[in-house]
């Protein structure tokens, strides 16, 4: 079996000058005349100049008379000054042209008529009142827009006012996108296992639209190096770009090097950031080939790295210049730069960021992601607590009007932010699942507004208090206590294995699905292994640590295990049959100086709620009591 | 002539209030459902959540080889272990399903072929390692994106390997646009005094498209009660809002309000905002009607607060979150909530905010905002050095990255501007014509960048540098010489009053458009009045201040004005006749302590270039000497 498997890296910076000196500075020059009518966020090619003046005559500014300057002065009240219709006054609408003559308007409501048709005045006017003289707004030759700005509505209605029709504009660029794989299966069809839906073409797509180019999307190519080979050249023929996913590797089914290398050059394989080092950039026919990784993070990178500068003709260094404060260490390699996708969340006067899964294949960290922290090749991290700049992926207003929970894992708070973004346009929550003890951790460290939180303290058998009297006694807090939630025994749909407890894991030797150190639910674990003195060493599976109640359930549901120790909601929604253990409280704690702030208050509205009250009983496995404060002393 | 004159006006707050309960409430709960695939940019009407798991089998994370993790214990460098294939391992590639048996994959670099088929290793690995179980990124069931989410091309990406095809979405909605007025002509018409371009229907049908809308613009109706009617009549039937642009106010060709009610309801007439006063709220047949004022800025206010809304189906507060500090004093009337336009800049660590032009005709306005800030009613203004909050148009990015030039006019800035968008995504120059004097009172208060100065010192007879010593003693300053421009008299083309020097316009009585006090021009004016012992009272016109050479040459131009006093290469721009007086310094002062910021140096880059040389000679009346940098002392 042949297979290749190194690329050989070049560096970012000298991706990014190959693709400069090979593609953008040529498509620089590319220009189209269009009508201003259809300029909407296109991009000026060259300076626009009015080629007349707006206002181009000289025009009322008012409802009233046009008057001469001169023949008001000295009118006052006890003064009135009449003047006779055609010859010391006309009759003026708002823009309506003054007539050679006159040079001030008086408003209608400072005008008296007379009976005879004549008007009294009783207030002196000064020559050019209430007239916008020519040019006022725009004058014949001024420089409404400069090159490559990208227009907006207000811009086209400016170019119109300055007599502008027509306009040069960057030439929008098509690009031809390739998804390839065997495996890859439209959206919508019935899936095998090893089928993977062809998403990334349509992301392709969709940034392609962003911006501001033409995409045409090919349906998926099999690998096999002749229709790859036949699809690409088709491509090149009808598009300024082609893009081809996945196959961008050396692996024995990876053909597009070669391909390239075939029908034209390849300037780059492999570049040193993570994720996105298996791509490749190629010409033939003197079009750019870009060849894009297949995993969807890597994919999108890549692609925003490498397409969309040649999609712009301009190489926009994505800006990295919010300050956040790093709520966890990060650790990088030194072999290459790496994005990072970060949750970023305001708390008190500070951006806090954490970052999400790094894994390649995990679009749900492009979804969360509010900002991109990307780490040089020459660092090898940074430490928790440390201020690092960001590039923001969302408005800085959304990141501050979003309320911060870390802390324990519930689906519930995926309704929450529901209903928050839904109440308000601009509020929402912003949970990270670290367990509870790692939530009371972040409030500590001031990193979150909420934590919800269900730690037992096997003394007292009471929940959550006991903690914050022990690891947050330096602060003042408040539990907002009010609901409570099974936890049980996730297993399979009828009970294959009849499981009443957990020492029946044991009895039958089965896999079972754990949650992390921290959590809530380990503690319970823990608790009740110690209760039924189980030695933990003696449960397969135990070492594997899953973060939250749902990979939980899944891995029951796929059969990866056979048991696991959840909340009742997520068993329910992933169709298990449950075995409930104990009914829990799943408390919020709030630093007392968060709790009126406004976003804070948009969620206890949302909590408190009867339409939240009607989604908990659909989801099942809960109790709302008496939402009450209770203080830490 | 009948003329009802006054409008009874309500708040802001009481408008958006009438708004949302009229329409709002009820066009929440239009939906419509669309395939994922066109998604771009629509917004989530209900919560979307996944319907299969991502990955929905457990995949291969890497190209290698499925093994059974318990056959790889002990695997060393001295301890090789010996696998089988189809026994012991398969081979397996990247996203390829883990079959039942195999749950742990070993990397083909890990992984040594011997011949007979078999392979060794020498690492063990543990259970799972490089697999992605089933739902790691994505589980059945979870909320891949809440309600009222504007869809991105990634969520496009994570609803599809959610198994998601089809969604719900908020409805598009409707706008027709009807232009009324006798006045408008569409653009490209030949053009008469009184006359108006419609650029108004233009600025709000992209106003939609952005807003997410569906815009129907009409043909411009002219002022006739029936022809207005009935074209309002046939925009309710066929749409779902209806805006009706000018003839909003109480005047005597103002239609609009009467039709309103005579076919609906008038809820409103009259907003305590400014610009926009004149709007009117109401409804036909159930539909929104939206009489907005014609004055461009004061439609652009009035389309956004009240039309806009009703197309998202949500009131968007502008969020007013950025701080800036006020270079001038802004004074605003009780009787209204004011939207001021604001040109914004980041000098040092502060963002400066300077008052655009508040006419509501000029549109210019509008292109140069780099942001709001909004007047409450309640407020009579500010003084100039206080932080208020303002609502950013632009990225702050953008912002941060432009050069704050305030000080003397010249087109030439317009052209620097040009140079450095193009030359460098993000960088621009953003400049404010106040003249020279004022540039150096900005300078003083470390508002700008950079101040182009060319202010006469008549005791000596040089430039400038005798006003950096009296006013700018207390900073290191460095002045940029390098460039001079001809200053002359602006006359009609063919100079009929056969001007020579400036005591020629007293002779002939003629009208002079005269500077602002504090420019340079206006400087070099009093200068020769001094010299050639004019008495200012003695020139027409001298009081009316104008504050740009652009204006001035225009004001000549349009006849508004005879002679004027202004820059060689504006006159030439405008087809006048000049008269050469004297040939000044046009010197850009630069603290020291900008002078290497990146925006600085981009600005000094262009300067220097031979493409800015080229323009300068293009556009003539420019001496370009050496660039030299003066010290004060």
């Amino acid at each position: 079996m042949d297979r290749k498997i190194y690329l050989e890296t070049v560096d970012l910076e000298t991706a990014r000058t190959i693709l400069h000196k090979k593609f953008i500075v040529s498509y620089k020059h590319q220009i189209e005349r269009i009508s201003v009518m259809d300029a909407l966020s296109r991009v000026t090619a060259v300076p626009v100049f009015a080629s007349i003046s707006n206002p181009h005559y000289n025009a009322s500014a008012m409802d009233g008379i046009a008057v001469k300057a001169q023949s008001t002065y000295g009118a006052h009240e006890r003064n009135k000054i009449v003047l006779k219709e055609g010859i010391d006054f006309e009759y003026i609408d708002t823009g309506d042209h003054i007539h050679d003559g006159f040079n001030a308007v008086i408003m209608i409501e400072d005008v008296y008529p007379n009976e005879d048709g004549s008007v009294s005045i009783m207030k002196p006017s000064y020559p050019w009142e209430h007239i916008r003289v020519v040019g006022e707004d725009i004058a014949v030759g001024d420089m409404v827009l400069p090159s490559y700005h990208k227009i907006s509505p207000v811009d086209i209605g400016a170019m119109l006012s300055g007599g502008i029709t027509e306009i040069d504009v960057k030439r929008k660029r098509s690009v031809g996108i390739i998804p390839t794989g065997t495996e890859i299966v439209n959206p919508g069809s019935e899936l095998k296992p090893g089928h993977i839906i062809d998403s990334n073409s349509r992301v392709f797509e969709n940034m392609v639209l962003e911006a501001g180019g033409i995409p045409n999307r090919y349906d998926p190519v099999a690998d096999n190096r002749d229709l790859i080979k036949s699809a690409i050249l088709h491509a090149v023929n009808v598009n300024d770009i082609v893009v081809i996913n996945a196959g961008s590797s050396a692996g024995s089914e990876d053909y597009t090097v070669d391909i390239i290398r075939e029908l034209g050059e390849v300037f780059v394989h492999g570049i040193a950031i993570k994720p996105g080092k298996p791509t490749i950039i190629g010409q033939i026919k003197g079009k750019a080939v870009i060849g894009i990784p297949g995993y969807p993070v890597s994919a999108f990178i890549s692609f925003r790295e490498f397409v969309v500068p040649l999609i712009h003709g301009a190489y926009n260094t994505h800006i990295q210049d919010e300050s956040i404060v790093l709520s966890k260490r990060i650790v990088s390699a030194l072999k290459h730069k790496e994005f990072v996708r970060m949750r970023i969340g305001k708390v008190g006067d500070r951006l806090i960021g954490t970052p999400l899964s790094r894994g390649a294949g995990v679009t749900m960290s492009l979804v969360n992601a509010d900002g991109i922290l990307s780490i040089p090749k020459s660092v090898e991290g940074y430490e928790a607590g440390s201020s690092v700049k960001v590039e923001l992926l969302k408005e800085v207003n959304r990141i501050e009007q979003s309320v911060v929970s870390i802390g324990s894992h519930d689906i519930i708070m995926d309704h929450l932010n529901d209903f928050m973004t839904k109440d308000k346009i601009g509020f929402n929550l912003s949970s990270a699942h670290v367990g509870s003890l790692g939530g009371i951790m972040a409030i500590k460290k001031n990193e979150a507004h909420i934590s919800p939180v269900h730690l037992l303290d096997e003394e007292t058998g009471t929940y959550n208090l006991p903690f914050i009297e022990k690891y947050l006694n330096d602060q003042d807090i408040l539990l907002l206590k009010g609901i409570k939630r099974w936890q049980g025994l996730y297993v399979q749909k009828g009970n294959p294995y009849n499981i009443k407890s957990i020492s029946d894991i044991i009895k039958h030797k089965l896999t079972f699905a754990n949650r992390q150190r921290g959590s809530g639910t380990r503690t319970l674990l823990d608790y009740y292994l110690k209760k039924e003195q189980i030695n933990s060493e003696d449960i397969v599976g135990y070492k594997r640590e899953l973060t939250t109640h749902t990979n939980v359930a899944l891995s029951v549901q796929s059969g990866n295990a056979q048991v696991g120790l959840g909340i009742q909601s997520v068993g329910k929604l992933m169709d298990l049959d449950f075995i409930p253990l104990v009914l829990e409280d799943y408390d919020f704690i709030i630093p007392k100086k968060h709790v009126d702030t406004p976003c804070v208050q948009a969620f206890l509205n949302q909590l408190k709620s009867t339409a939240f009250r009607t989604a908990l009983e659909k989801l099942g496995g809960y109790v709302v009591e008496d939402f009450a404060f209770v203080e830490n002393t």
